[in-house]
């Protein structure tokens, strides 16, 4: 298939490789490869080392490759891409004429070599950069950034000339917060500046890293190559033969290469020891299936990969294949719902590093800091709702749902003037929802598996059951729950696209709407009867998340916002606050929360997922993607009518809550970069392809003429066509589909009938997603459909993408899926 | 006084400052700075523009002052230090012979330097660094952050040399790591190499910053001065005089500067109108109440200073002041209790930066990564506590206290065989102990003002009376709750020193450990009569925070744990389960859960806080101090008997906790480098001289011929003199004092008779504490004894210094401490 696969981390337990970075141009990284490659084939003579450089530009006669040519003949050299003109790759380059190395190709061909060396048996292998660590790579980004998803260890070569002590510690903080390893820093003894004693005592002191120094080579003879070239040969020798210095710095950086492997075969034994994990029964869990992470970019996890034996045995003209450690894996649960702007990015590391050198963290009661007050701004204003005013920080959804409890509750006590200490409030809320897993939050859902074993858990209110949607047998539809079937006669509907059972507004005036508010209204007049009393309605709007990843009808969370807006006398109003229902900002029959932890911020395409349902809400709760998925953070937002209702004299009247790190300058930063990205990517069109085409599949009629796509559509990275072929498989194998924004979630149908948490009917597609291990082929290169990390909920497999995966990347995805799903298939015997 | 006053960030309204720092040595900075100033003179012609030089070194007939003096004579220039030798200035100035210049001491100068200009009027001043970035600094720290306290606006001065990109780049990353703010980057245009082009298109992308640039100086004409002269003075005339491009560059900072003036001045009033606060009451909050804090750095903050008018008219001899806006405030609640290695600490930044470059976040159930491998061994490894064998990763105090309840109460429920779903099980704890913020860890406490008006909190358990311990009248004291002095007969006891109360293996076989564990025993016996039923032991140790900052008798704590692991029978085990009393790890009684959170990982002296009791918890809850103050991170330890109590073929019987960004690389990784540090500052004795000073006073009399500080010793920051100054007040106005660790608790006699949360005895220190407002002399350097930021908790005033604070800065809090107190005393008619 003509899709370009992840890139791989390279990693061989035989072969030792070094990227060589430098401090600077001309610091002497080609002297000091020559150096480490001499070295390497000296006191490892049995075994080959191999120098290569990426990237080259200059002419020919003068490549670095020619120098080690030239002083070290021994060694296997290699030179992957030359442009003639002695400037910066992004310039050279462009002026050759020749195609430009994308960072792609240029990473294929690294690994491409790297694999031959791998196979040539254990050995050292030295990748010389160009440069200097930012210096831009043919196609213009920065080779720190280029590199990053190899991921190979680091030897710096430090400057040793004036001003390089800056050189050298910027360099390696540019290598550090690209989460690279710099093992060493090695530079040249220098009498004037002595450079080497303070990096050696600095990187000591700061990093605990060695820093080791050669003897400088000698000046170049310009005007007598041959005395130049004898004394560039004495000066090789010298350092190879008598310099017990250069032994100690291999043996250093071959430890350093062992002591990762085997920590890393280590982990996962280690951490079935120590780790207790979250949500997760231990007693089967065996090291083996545990997956070791060691590293992540963009959407992958660059994982350990298991032990296996090669399937066939090695022949002449098929060499064995020397086993790969590590393994590139699509973090397809999105780690657990949180990433956006991928793994590993510069911008939010940047970020994150420059509140904490600006700030720490500070406290934040009665004190404000920028990016906490810019953060509360670009939140409120992104929200498009009057109502919110406020802004309220915790650390997570869990805390952050707990605030919006306390919030809404004590709103609702004061208007109501319930007694404090008297009875309980409950919320009104849906089935199956989940609202996190602080025992308060806990209590906002109805017993489940997820709390019935947990101490104190109470549940306190009322669950709707509600229609779902999903594509099932080759049209859109919503289904009724028995309940309201009753009522309405019908057990589901059928609706051409998914657009049109979000056209909310039409659907109201409809049928439907009028079912739906007779249903809901009925449901809270028996409850009131029965003399429950409420405090809060509380909902995830769109898609009930942990709940098993349902698509609920939006028509229904809308119409249900609406009923409890417009009957304030059932939950304790007088007829004398019904004017109330027509201020536009103040809370009306209970306050309303939207939990949008999981469905906001961009999760199912815009920035608030309430748009969908055309209602706002009193209190908002977000986590998860705010900070674009790198720390945790929540913001609570609320109404000013909410908030006065803490108002008084009575300092305990105040909402006693906040953490300690209650807006941590790191998150608020970290947010507020990731909110202006998303925001940036939404304005300059970047889900436009997958916009466009939902559009030609979902447009309803009246939008049929449009070219441009509707800001109004849904719409999904995953392709309509996708969805429809999932949907159309036998109904005792897929259930049900649904795509919106960067989430798919297959509902399997479950042999044993079970629909719920403890289901493993999705299992099986799962362990074949995770199966399609990356077959790497003799070139090193992964040639596979791709290995996918998942996470199931009892029946429901769900994949979810970041904001930023690309549509090349969705398609290899849905290519794995099909394959993944077929196998399932096959293996269940349909 | 001799101390050395806290370095204060420069800001004036009138004065546009600028740092000017170089991607590297020779690019031109002192050229770009040239322009600067001779483009700030032609364009603001009524105002002053003035240069300064903090280090030159090389020769004096060389420096770049007088580079300026000769081509800008129009600017008032200064070199502050110049050492002759053009090397280094940690080389320079070591040669040199001359008295190093000190970091404070150059910090001084500069601020000196700053405050003459701001008080000539309205005007300009750049300030040149010399070298790169990181060039070393006279005593040997490199320049980024030796002048980070100030935290000047920055202007880079790119590399438009060959390797210049990288350079320009890493030199802004290691600025941004640290906190500044770079408000342009200059550099000159360059024909082949074509940085500009390439730079201003990065920055503009990844950190939406301009590039600007300017002509490319003349070359050096060695050979003939005048001529060289002549052509760089023509360069500078047309640079001036004809570019437009240098108004454009300096409006472009005259706008930063007043924009962030007028964002600073806005913000107090912004954030009354959109930040819901936590812990506040914000009915009477208004804006001038609200701090807003510009950065922190080490200990202080840099708060916006209130508006006021100067004392005393200006006279010729006693020129007006003009304002500083900005003044460093000691953070004396380190934030919540969360600051040990200071604000904005490079090492810090950096390690979350790394974390996020190398992970991000990755998701971690069944999962590993080296931070969170290495953190929960660092953890278990460091906390001495055979039986602590898992770590549970959540994200704050409170979920981590939820997550040792959910532990220990399932624990407790399988051990004795109760129903799920049936009776509820309490916690045993303290009277006035507080676990955290959401409802589950506030049901751990007695309903008290925290919780009473919290919609579903409940209590649920019972809570201990218990002897308290401060310094009062001359003695230390233990006071004992009424219903234990009716035991014993006595109200309280005396003891000559903290170490003695703290002696609790002498005194448990004495009266004190009799009477504790009859009333205990007595205790637990009436409450198992009355059909209570329990499942956990939670404690504070030592300190209870949040309650009152109250220090609880160890030796009480201590009886506490062991009469709940001798009596199991008492809590439903049978006769037959006796014998595990006798298995060192296996919990006995009830599982005991220790709330390290705020007491544990040096806040008071020790790793643990569980080594003051000598007896270890089965579930030890740890946050705050864990990210060294960072962001929010918790880990809740616990035994493999615990553990396994989870242990099942049923998937829900696993412990159904976990938060999205559970474990998250960028807390683990800063975690585990803070938790090495304080490793290492304990090992290198980096608190001997707290220990030495209480050492002196505190020893018990076996231990009086020691000279070394025993390690089993009790000692604190604050100094014994001190302590004792407060504790021999006068009772009315004083009731007790103590200080332990980092921390320091000063119960004030309340007036109104209130010893709780509402109390507002505490305010009037408070408040003189605050107002201590930096009163700046005409060479702008602070010499009031310094602006303290603190917390009250009711009648208590406490004051917590960081873990990396220096004996002088203690001192100097002493002293604004005794002043304050004296104010408050004297306010208090006393």
């Amino acid at each position: 298939m003509p899709l370009i696969p992840p890139a791989r981390s390279l990693l061989w337990r035989s072969l030792r490789i070094y990227q060589v970075y430098g401090a600077n141009t001309e610091v002497g990284k080609t002297v000091v490869t020559t150096i480490l490659c001499k070295g390497a084939r000296r006191f490892w003579a049995d075994e080959e080392t191999a120098y290569v450089k990426p990237v080259s530009t200059g002419p020919a006669t003068d490549a670095d490759d020619l120098h080690i040519r030239r002083f070290a003949p021994e060694i296997d050299t290699k030179t992957l891409f030359q442009y003639e003109l002695a400037v910066s790759p992004h310039i050279a380059a462009q002026a050759s004429g020749q195609p430009i190395a994308s960072d792609e190709g240029v990473l294929v061909e690294v690994s491409k070599a790297a694999a031959r060396q791998a196979s040539r048996g254990p050995g050292w292998l030295f990748v010389e950069t160009a440069g200097g660590v930012h210096s831009p790579s043919p196609s213009g980004s920065t080779q720190a950034d280029l590199y990053r998803p190899l991921r190979l260890p680091v030897v710096l070569v430090g400057d040793s000339k004036l001003g390089g002590i800056s050189q050298t510690i910027s360099a390696f903080e540019s290598l550090k917060l690209r989460g690279y390893d710099v093992d060493t820093v090695l530079l040249f003894r220098e009498g004037q500046f002595k450079n080497y004693e303070y990096l050696a005592e600095y990187f000591k002191e700061h990093h605990d890293i060695p820093v080791m120094s050669f003897l400088q080579p000698p000046k170049r003879i310009h005007n007598d190559p041959n005395a130049d070239a004898e004394a560039m040969s004495r000066y090789y020798d010298d350092t190879t033969k008598t310099d017990d210095n250069l032994r100690d710095i291999l043996g250093h950086l071959d430890t350093r290469h062992q002591t990762r492997i085997s920590r890393l075969e280590s982990m996962s034994t280690k951490a079935s020891q120590t780790i207790w994990y979250p949500f997760t029964q231990q007693k089967h869990l065996t090291p083996d299936k545990i997956t070791t992470i060691d590293s992540a970019h963009s959407d992958f996890f660059q994982t350990l990969t298991p032990a296996t034996t090669p399937p066939t045995a090695p022949t002449p003209t098929n060499p064995p294949i020397t086993p790969q450690l590590l393994q590139p894996s699509f973090d397809g649960s999105a780690s657990w719902w949180t990433q956006g702007l991928g793994h590993g990015t510069p911008k939010l590391a940047l970020a994150a590093a420059y509140a904490a050198g600006r700030y720490g963290h500070v406290m934040f009661a009665e004190a404000v800091h920028e990016p906490a007050l810019a953060l509360a701004e670009t939140l409120l204003g992104g929200m498009g709702n009057a109502r919110l005013s406020r802004a309220f920080f915790s650390d997570n959804g869990s805390t952050g749902v707990e605030v919006a409890v306390k919030m809404a509750l004590r709103a609702a006590r004061v208007r109501y003037g319930l007694e404090e200490g008297g009875e309980r409030l409950g919320v009104l809320g849906l089935r199956g929802s989940y609202h996190g897993d602080t025992i308060g939050a806990m209590d906002c859902s109805e017993p489940c598996v997820f709390n019935e074993k947990v101490e104190w858990y109470e549940g306190r209110g009322f669950w709707f059951g509600y229609p779902v949607v999903e594509y099932s047998q080759g049209s859109w539809r919503v289904r009724w729950p028995t309940e309201m079937s009753d009522l309405g006669g019908r057990a589901s509907v059928s609706y051409d696209s998914l657009s049109a059972v979000f056209d909310v507004e039409n659907r109201e005036s409809g049928e439907d709407g009028r079912i739906y508010e007779e249903f809901i209204l009925a449901t809270l007049r028996k409850l009131v009867a029965q003399g429950q009393k409420f405090g809060a309605l509380m909902i995830e709007p769109v898609v009930l998340g942990a709940g098993g990843m349902l698509l609920v009808d939006p028509l229904f969370q809308r119409t249900l916002v609406k009923v409890v807006r417009k009957n304030p006398t059932l939950f304790g109003d007088g007829p004398s606050h019904g004017d109330r229902a027509g201020d536009e900002k103040t809370w009306s029959g209970l306050p309303i929360i939207f939990d949008e932890v999981f469905t906001g911020l961009y999760r199912l395409g815009r920035f608030s997922a309430a748009s969908f349902l055309g209602v706002d809400a009193d209190i908002s709760v977000h986590a998860k993607l705010l900070t674009g998925g790198l720390v945790p953070l929540s913001v609570t937002l609320a109404s000013e009518s909410i908030f006065n209702a803490f108002a008084s004299d009575d300092k305990s009247d105040a909402l006693l809550h906040g953490h300690s790190y209650t807006a941590h300058a790191v998150g608020c930063q970290v947010a507020l970069e990731s909110l202006r990205e998303f925001q940036k990517m939404d304005a300059r069109g970047d889900w436009d392809w997958a916009k466009a085409a939902h559009e030609r599949i979902e447009s309803v009629p009246q939008r049929a003429g449009s070219r441009s796509p509707s800001s109004n559509a849904v719409w999904s990275v995953w392709s309509p066509e996708f969805v429809s072929w999932v949907g159309q498989l036998p109904s005792d194998f897929v259930s049900g589909v649904w795509a919106l924004g960067s989430v798919l979630a297959i509902r399997i149908t479950s042999a044993d009938g079970m629909d719920s948490y403890k289901s493993s009917a999705a299992r099986s597609v799962q362990t074949a997603l995770l199966q399609n291990r990356q077959s790497s082929g003799h070139d090193g290169v992964d040639n596979s459909p791709g290995n996918v990390h998942t996470r199931v909920l009892g029946n429901t497999l769900y994949v979810m993408t970041g904001q930023t995966t690309t549509r090349e990347s969705v398609q290899r995805l849905e290519f794995s899926l099909r394959g993944a799903i077929l196998e399932a298939k096959k293996g269940d015997g349909i």
